[in-house]
């Protein structure tokens, strides 16, 4: 299974590919999408969903899992971001992928183990399950990372579950 | 002047068609898009998105009227409607649309002459404009003509200063 993992902006869009296979995971790549600013918001959306429709047909991802937002700092730029997650969710819906949502809580609990961990205490853990040299560059990145590989065990987790509690088993 | 007015929502976008010339404006048609609850988010901006995109190619607007969002209530709905503001700039720019946006408060003061004027005061304004013998209905679809209304009269007193403050002119 091939993630594209999002964290979602507006000047900013971090992303992630990560393959996921029986428990292991490889980073094939990540990077950021960013807009110039000071320019028209409308512009700005179309140059993130243009990158992303790009991205998607150059990696082939199985999945798209985004983060989720939450309004307890800036209002302002949370509404910016809403805006721009809404062209990724489109860009993503088009193509056909299944999409997933993650908390920030989630995303600490899959790939550190608790909801309450430090930024840095996500990066080691990054770097230390992906066989990583150093922690991806730049933040967004890395926060696209982290998103995927939440999903990548989060989705492991999910088929076990399913595999033990198959509602639709007959036996 | 054709004036494509945009309500944003995400569970009800509405629109309007106004045409505008020399100081009259005539209504052409408004209505809503509505999106099914409880389907998924993605699902939703790309019906809005696909819809929007058939209302440009039938009324041919040469502009896109609108309304800035403000959050003094459910934070939650503001979310999913700033996704829903997302994709709707996105097809508007893509369809090479100017894009205009207003605040509740210039709306008002442009429909009514001043910004604390109540929804009611609002409506019987766009009825009495438009020469209508009911105001439009549903309230999302008349917002969208109020929005319409506001562009055509401030882009006539738009270009009245701009004649009488030319930069560039060298006279």
């Amino acid at each position: 299974m091939r993630i594209l993992g999002i964290d979602p902006g507006i000047g900013t869009v971090g992303f992630a590919v990560l393959d996921a296979d029986r428990g292991r995971q490889k980073l094939v790549g990540c990077g950021v999408i960013t807009t110039p600013p000071r320019t028209q918001l409308s512009s700005r959306l179309d140059q993130i969903y243009r990158d992303l429709q790009e991205l998607i047909t150059q990696f082939c991802p199985d999945v798209m899992a985004i983060e989720e937002l939450f309004f307890n700092t800036n209002i302002t730029t949370g509404i910016a971001v809403a805006h721009g997650r809404g062209v990724i969710l489109l860009a993503g819906y088009q193509a056909g992928l299944p999409i997933y949502e993650y908390t920030p809580l989630q995303v600490k609990q899959a790939v550190v183990g608790y909801g309450r961990a430090e930024k840095r205490q996500v990066m080691d853990m990054v770097k230390r399950l992906l066989h990583l040299q150093a922690a991806p560059k730049p933040d967004d990145a890395a926060d696209a990372v982290a998103i995927a590989l939440c999903h990548a065990r989060s989705a492991t987790s999910l088929i076990q579950k399913e595999m033990r509690f198959d509602p639709c088993s007959t036996t």
